[in-house]
């Protein structure tokens, strides 16, 4: 049976040229880029230059770009780091944050090393700017901001430059995780109000087990994993040449064809929502999702009109016909628990529904959504 | 011009094989683990495929093998893990261990979360057992001890039964670094006095940017990377199953042909003590490298009979004529501060002369230690 990958914002399929320069670099360039002869150099050649094309691609300059192992050890390096080297006590953040940044926060609350502020989040899935501000007005210490830039569950977008001047005004930090947004968008980084933003190579078809910290230069910012020299002391460890350079070459070809695949992706997306809508009348979409001013063309969180007993089998139909998509984050599926994020965005008799997120990639078809129309459509007849 | 690599300890080649399944994997297997449908599904096997093989490999069993980013993320989990989760207020080390457990622990002593303890070490590179009797003695508090097991510069391979029971004796929980034993000797964890234990897979010719820790079941500790639900809580972040899978074939691999490479790297090692001593009398080998009982027969370091000035330009002329090796670790090849283990091995007068690493692959041969040694010898006259 084909089947039907609709669960890109969990992870992406690697584009073929990014399996081959990997290949590449693990067969010629095995040099530990800390070592000072030839071999170590090559390595560390190719480590740079992937650094210096990230940081010329999103607007930032080589020494803000640090290499990761993917969008956790960013999210925990930049929270935990803000809360150890630069006098952090008070954190804002959201409940619809990726549990990445949502953990480490909690964690540390519990530990009593930070106060954390949960700001109102509306049922578009958008911070209520002014919770926000009446928050940041009341904190007088050193404070940080961290709120996602896409929300990897529902799709909306924050305006990174208002939030960020808010914060910026407040003399807040601001982070922001980037995951969903970095290869799908064009950010400059550095034109915006941002201190620290997240990226992970697997979400725009690079290799797992990579990504990259954007730590704006002079915030004072240390490591979290530390011992050897490696990026500057920000981030100890060998790095990872064939995965930087995998993730280098897939962040060009995502910027390549961003235009084409934009525009495809939206005309996809629009398609997706009258098809759902048509097939399946009472079909409410989540979040601001319907919107692509204010959501990603990378997703669409349908919730679905199901009885309680269809809604139980459902993502294990759409499994047997060969329909990958998600209830939610990927790294939550597992768990029986239900997401986060729509607890948070819908009431509870909303959330009896069941909801999905289809998540595209460029090379998806509107074939393969009519596929997955005619199948919801059948099953809600059966 | 051919090059000679003798830097195997900093990092080695990546057997063929293994970028085979990578690439493979790279192409065939792309999806989340943490996915449900069939294509995470796929992914998440091959992760606990290959966890099962290790674990079985190693005596250990499956739950007690966490994947990472490598062998400094291990380290910096386990070290800062013991504090935040287990109530650890001393820990007991070595000034010669790596960065990776040095820096961890002398960041945690500034900032007042632990004391730590140096036990006494002896000129082969061993730690003095009765000082360390007497420090755990000294320390009622719940402890813990780090020492590696085989020195990455001078090659020194500790007793883990000896040190383990001694610290289990004294109620210490005790970590090892085993980043240069793992894949080179034929360690059974779970039958080790050990709670915790490291390893880095492209030391033993598998990719960059992918470990394990060996955390013992029941111990209680909690991840550094905090996140989603993978690797039981310790460890968030999309598992990289390419280099998970690579891991395991450098493993099985390396095992397989294990004995015969043994017998292969100990002839080699011979060979290579006796040629330098013979080729530069005065030659003089740093710990206890010279004795294959009391140290790896992966590396050789030698304490050269060069003047201050043919001292200062030995790696650069070696990098001339091809030949890779180091003055240390590579995590500090880069600073010109010199080795911390040399330093604390040798008196200010043996430091005065120059100290290389040899560390060898089994491939390495003969005619390549001819090489080196006849290189050196001209440099001496030269």
């Amino acid at each position: 049976m084909e089947l039907i990958y609709l669960d890109n914002a969990a992870t992406t399929s690697i584009f073929p040229e990014v399996v081959l320069v990997m290949q590449e670099t693990l067969k010629e360039n095995y040099g530990n880029p800390s070592s000072v002869h030839a071999v170590g150099r090559t390595a560390k050649a190719k480590v740079e230059s992937a650094r210096k094309y990230i940081a010329q691609q999103l607007g930032a300059q080589p020494q803000e770009i640090i290499f990761t192992s993917g969008g956790t050890e960013g999210d925990n390096t930049i929270l935990q780091g803000a809360v150890q080297y630069l006098g952090v006590k008070h954190i804002i953040s959201s409940p619809i944050e990726h549990h990445a940044v949502l953990h480490p926060l909690t964690h540390m609350a519990a530990q009593g090393l930070i106060t954390l502020h949960m700001v109102k989040v509306l049922p578009n899935g958008f911070p209520d700017m002014h919770d926000l501000d009446r928050l940041l007005t009341s904190i007088p210490d050193k404070k940080l901001v961290s709120l996602m830039h896409i929300n990897n569950e529902v799709g909306s977008m924050i305006d990174l430059n208002a939030v960020g001047d808010l914060c910026h005004q407040h003399n807040a930090l601001f982070h922001s995780d980037a995951v969903q947004s970095i290869g799908h968008y064009q950010l400059q980084l550095g034109e915006l109000p941002l201190d620290f933003a997240v990226a992970s190579a697997h979400k725009f078809h690079g290799p797992k087990g990579v990504g990259f910290m954007y730590v704006r230069k002079k915030t004072g910012l240390g490591g979290l994993l530390l011992g050897g020299a490696q990026e500057r002391g920000m981030r100890a460890g060998t790095e990872a040449v064939h995965n930087i350079v995998g993730m280098e070459e897939a962040l060009r070809m995502s910027y390549q064809t961003l235009d084409e695949d934009t525009a495809k992706l939206k005309e996809l997306k629009s398609y997706c929502l009258s098809a759902l809508q048509e097939a399946l009348p009472g079909t409410v979409f989540n979040g601001a999702c319907y919107d692509m001013n204010l959501s990603t063309h990378t997703l669409v969180n349908a919730r679905l009109p199901f009885d309680e007993k269809k809604a139980q089998l459902l993502t294990f139909h759409l499994d047997l016909q060969g329909i990958c998509c998600s209830k939610g984050s990927a790294c939550q599926s597992g768990s029986e628990s239900g997401s986060h994020v729509l607890q948070t965005l819908l009431s509870p008799n909303e959330n009896k529904f069941p909801s999905l997120r289809f998540s595209f990639a460029a090379t998806n078809t509107k074939d393969e959504i009519d596929k997955l129309v005619s199948v919801l459509a059948a099953y809600a007849k059966s």
